[in-house]
């Protein structure tokens, strides 16, 4: 019923930026319009009726290819959990700059996509290609730099090859829409949502280390200006989010059901666990989603709770790779993967 | 251009509660697909073509108005702020318990609707009465008493009686939507919201003191529970939020319009300073709209900033009985009537 459906999130107007509503979290794919946005800049003008994406760089013949030549290649569908590196970045204390995520900066949805290697193997990519870059039509100013930048992002080669990187035309057995990327987008799993450029333009081979200021710059963690130990943003750390109840509600004695999802793009999510006393026990979560190489999995546990008080529920997620959801995120002067032990307030009456 | 339009904030799905996106203030009366909603129930069934308003109790004889003859009775159009008590809950510390509203939830609308002393005059209203209680059709269970309720709550004779208390028909000059109160509503200036109680259904005239839990358990402000200097809420306190920049903003050297709203039920709001100096220097902000009985009025004020570095910026309203915003709301058990000093921490690079 449509009476109850919460719409996105706003965090900022233009360029738009907006939260998936996690309170709503009821499917496994997240409806077109409830995806979370993540924009740098305002919406590009679409050259709808002659776009085409260039390949170029050290190819043996550079491609252009319109979108009917686009869709005529052999296609996969993947299922894909993305998620913004600065997701909660609104729990970091001290406050971390920048758009104020709370934990909807992450949805999940069926990609249909050429390849991208089946296309580079069609230009013809030299063996001597360090990196791919990878620009959208979205255009506009920094805050920290003179002159017009259009929002780009390059891959290692390696990952760039991998038969699961792809350049998506389609997003829940549909065109991408406007918003999310058409005509199409790139779309790299088990990395940030970054690496997703959307209105692909341009894909370029290079043998060299790709400096634009969203890799070099923004995407990069450090700890203070002074950090000689800066890496750049990658794979999506093990995180976990509780959808229901929200935090600081009251609710009867008695039985409850906590929902909630868990992913990692660093391994597979084996196992969330759920603590009523403050981390002395946990328990084991019931999966409602089985396990798939790029997916978020929900999960629910089922909460006997005879005694009125105020509880304390945490919630960590830990991947076949052993790692674990921290108790507390390192904190980076960015603000970015934060993936802090979930933890909400609730009082029972 | 609605591709930018910003949605409301969900906090609660059933029942519904969602904030004003307060980030995208822009005109005067907010719209009506923008104005924050606050319910204690779901929604009810609404007897759309046997509806009927009963006025009892303590009158010379009770009548029941259908929506025409309701709609026959002269009318008049007032704009009112109308902010929830539990507007701002979410910046208390510690915590407190309830929907954890940030600064939408307070909006601003034209009320087009009957004096409700009208009504109570044509049905004879006696002099014995001391209170006038106003039922809605939403009904539901409580956490904490068993049974099915009635929203309901009262008004003192005096403010029942008041010319500016409407039994409101229309909202922006057409009839009430549905998910605000359709077809009638109560509309209380300078109150919180809970007192404008929405699908009217029973208005009834008593000399007792009514002692309905949304009077008596909810909306009333306690320290602790065996604070016994308890109040009820009734009278928005003077308050102002900023609407742009947004808290954790990365901005350009250069000027900037610092935009937000202010309002009170005590009185009028005379002035609204802001500091850039924690505190130290305040500065008065420009009226972006006229004062009027019971409307907010937006504000702006130009910054100019040529050094970078990290800023805070600190907004009070003062109104004409002399009421200011205090640097930090008293705490209480439900988490009512915050009215801090509102502060956000930009960054100029």
């Amino acid at each position: 019923m449509n009476l109850y459906d919460p719409k996105r999130i706003p965090r900022s107007i233009i360029p738009e930026n907006q939260e998936f509503p996690m309170l709503s979290l009821s499917s496994w794919v997240t409806p077109e319009n409830k995806y979370y946005i993540r924009n740098h800049f305002p919406y590009p003008a679409l050259p709808l009726n002659d776009w085409a994406l260039k390949i170029e760089g050290l190819v043996q013949k550079p491609i252009l290819l319109n979108y009917q030549a686009l869709c005529q290649f052999p296609q996969i569908i993947l299922p894909v959990t993305m998620e913004c590196s600065g997701n909660k970045r609104a729990y970091f204390q001290p406050k971390a700059r920048g758009v104020q995520w709370e934990q909807g900066a992450v949805s999940h949805a069926l990609w249909t996509g050429v390849p991208l290697r089946t296309l580079l193997q069609v230009a013809g990519i030299m063996p001597n290609v360090r990196e791919v870059i990878f620009e959208g039509m979205d255009t506009g100013e920094r805050i920290d730099l003179p002159g017009t930048f259009r929002f780009a992002r390059s891959l290692p080669v390696e990952k760039a090859m991998h038969p699961d990187t792809l350049i998506a035309l389609c997003m829940n057995g549909k065109p991408i829409s406007y918003k999310h990327g058409h005509p199409a987008r790139l779309i790299v799993p088990n990395w940030y949502g970054m690496a997703s450029v959307k209105w692909l333009y341009r894909i370029v081979a290079t043998d060299q280390v790709f400096k634009g200021p969203f890799q070099n710059i923004d995407y990069v963690v450090y700890r203070s200006k002074k950090d000689s130990q800066r890496r750049p943003v990658t794979l999506m750390k093990v995180n976990s989010v509780i959808s229901q109840p929200t935090d600081q509600t009251v609710l009867r004695r008695g039985k409850h059901f906590i929902t909630g999802t868990a992913w990692s793009g660093q391994g597979s999510v084996k196992m969330v666990e759920i603590s009523l006393d403050h981390g002395g026990t946990w328990n084991l979560v019931t999966w409602l989603d089985s396990e798939e190489k790029y997916s978020w999995r929900r999960w629910g546990w089922d909460w006997n709770v005879p005694v009125p008080g105020t509880y304390l529920i945490m919630v960590k997620a830990t991947d076949d790779k052993g790692n674990i959801q921290p108790l507390q995120a390192e904190w980076n002067v960015m603000g970015y993967e934060n993936n802090s032990i979930s933890q909400i307030q609730v009082y029972i009456e």
